[in-house]
């Protein structure tokens, strides 16, 4: 089967004048100039991408540019959370303005999260904001980053506090960059894509339940399970731009997560964000059930699935060890979700029953750590 | 007279869901607690200010928002335009994150453009967007900055090169803080609001031709010439609030002013913002007459009015000497209201019949630099 011959798949992210077309599909690096310059006819661009993901994919990237004639720049930043500092930012800001790329010129993300929210960042602040294209290059970017605009980077005082809200002109979601991923970090990527079914879609998370196979072996329903990933998401977004009720719930298992990849200092060979996310969802379904909002059987259910798949569901799995209750609760607490002092938690009423709770009392989450800090 | 007597006026920005209110008055720093804690009750914040504002406003400020509930943390920047840098932003943000303050807690800024610049890119990206209230202390910060949501920084690269549009959720303009201001940046902020009756209110130009002595001397006049110049640009950013079309109106002035800036390496001791303005509205008023699309007449009775009120006109006057007409298109070339490649300058079909034009050959503007720059 010769797989970029196939049309991709198309989702829009309907935001009115700020609407944008997500493709999704094989070849699609390949074809980015051509997609790009019938959407943006005439600009110039610079590539922003990492070391590692330029030495597979900036140059058919840049060939397919300079076909359709779009002059491009390549930028290339250190691979890993690193880079989202303000010192890779200001590097980045300089290296835009040093091209003298305009407001109608873009700014193209190439690579996974990282790459996508410090782009973004800088697309969303040179000249007060440019265009911005994204081709994400990881599971993970292609459900999660690639839709709802949100961009930043970290802070000693925690991760994404700096950032601004900045939708991309188009997303090209090259499914052939997956094919190189390490497994690893597919997995992590596949914790976002089952967290749209446990938010409000429980027949794509028992579609899931039984494809998931063929969604990591890379056949069409691994573009099924992008495109619908990406229409959850959009679905959301669409309601609440920039996260004033709705979009809470897209942090399903976050607060957790957060908490434990603040805990194990943001270091990637013991938890990625995707591992921190697949424990917070089985976490928030866990204590759903604890404060009697859920069947425990959901939760069970849940962490089936996640094992399946080879992800963690346990603090106790978490390598190196955890610090205490109290000290994750110092973490939550710091997240930025939190609102006027109030804890915020996505809780659920079983799968894909998800709310958002915005008065969880810190005393009943304390209790609840402590019970699952002790196996 | 007692003026905190006296009612401030309102000017309201409309700007949909992100509509604001100016009041424009005396005694507005003891007043800023009641006022902020009326249209955003329970908030905290953090006041940024510079070390010279800081000894005059900051203390009544504090007093007036503890008097009102609203607990509020000191930001101290140095004074001057070398705080609007990547290492001061960073500083702040940190400084605001350290505050453990929420998207719905505010930043005000307290102090000229500088400071707004500054305060309001930093609320603008702390948490992807926080509350702001500006409370402007230069002339030049009240009738300008204060309207429409520009923030941002320089580079070596430019001015205001990087940014977002963040609108405040209120603006305190106390013209008492104008009493202490050194009578050069008073004269300097009053090229904005001469530029204002330029672009397209020829009866506030002949409004200020005969009240300017009490707009400096600070009577009645003075609250209605600032009033007058935020109704002036709240209209225009109402039609335009990202700078796509209209907004441009309000560079009238600014393209020749910038360079001048440039070529004077931003050294205050030499031109300031607003006296490049000065001489950049003069000499637009010069280039429309030179390319027939005004009468002369029309450029010396602009000219008349800045140097009455003390303000410079001709490239001769910038103290130091400037570099040749080459390098000063350079500069102009580099400003970021440049638009794929052609020249665009705000123009004049007379006094307050301004209009931008986007196709203004290079060499003309060069050979009308050279013509001005030998005397």
């Amino acid at each position: 089967m010769n797989d970029s011959a196939m049309a991709p798949v198309k989702v829009e992210v309907s935001l009115g004048a700020r609407s944008y077309d997500i493709l999704i599909g094989a070849g699609l690096v390949r074809r980015a100039g051509a997609e790009i310059a019938r959407r943006l006819p005439g600009i110039r661009a610079a590539v922003v991408t990492d070391a590692n993901v330029a030495a597979r994919h900036l140059e058919p990237l840049r060939e397919s540019l300079a076909a359709a004639g779009i002059e491009a720049a390549a930028i290339v930043v250190a691979p890993g959370e690193k880079s989202k500092s303000f010192a890779t930012l200001e590097d980045v800001v300089s290296g835009v303005l040093a091209e003298r790329l305009e407001r109608g010129d873009a700014v193209i993300a190439l690579g996974g999260g990282v790459v996508g929210d410090l782009a973004g960042f800088v697309s969303g602040i040179v000249r007060r904001g440019m265009r911005f294209v994204q081709v994400p290059t990881s599971l993970l970017a292609q459900v999660d980053s690639s839709v709802g605009g949100k961009t930043g980077i970290n802070t000693s005082h925690g991760k994404n506090l700096v950032g601004v809200f900045h939708q991309p002109r188009l997303v090209l979601a090259d499914t052939d960059t997956l094919d190189t991923l390490p497994a690893r970090e597919f997995r992590a990527g596949y914790a976002e894509v089952a967290k749209y079914g446990l938010i409000d879609r429980p027949d794509f998370f028992a579609w899931l339940e039984k494809n998931w196979q063929a969604v990591f072996a890379g056949g069409p329903e691994r573009v099924e399970a992008i495109a619908q990933s990406c229409r959850a998401k959009a679905d959301v977004v669409a309601r609440d731009e920039h996260e004033k009720g709705d979009r809470a719930l897209l942090n399903l298992g976050h607060t957790f997560g957060h908490a434990l990849e603040g805990a194990t200092g943001y270091d990637s060979a013991r938890l990625v964000h995707g591992e921190g996310v697949a424990i917070g969802m089985a976490l928030a379904h866990r204590f759903s059930a604890r404060l009697n909002l859920a069947s425990p059987d959901d939760a069970d259910r849940v962490e089936a699935h996640l094992k399946a798949v080879g992800l963690s569901t346990r603090l106790s799995d978490v390598p190196g060890g955890l610090p205490g209750a109290e000290e994750l609760l110092n973490y939550i607490a710091q997240d930025k979700k939190v609102s006027r002092g109030a804890l915020t938690f996505v809780l659920t009423r079983g799968i894909g029953q998800s709310f958002v709770a915005n008065d969880v009392p810190a005393s009943q989450v304390l209790s609840f750590l402590e019970e699952n800090l002790t196996p």
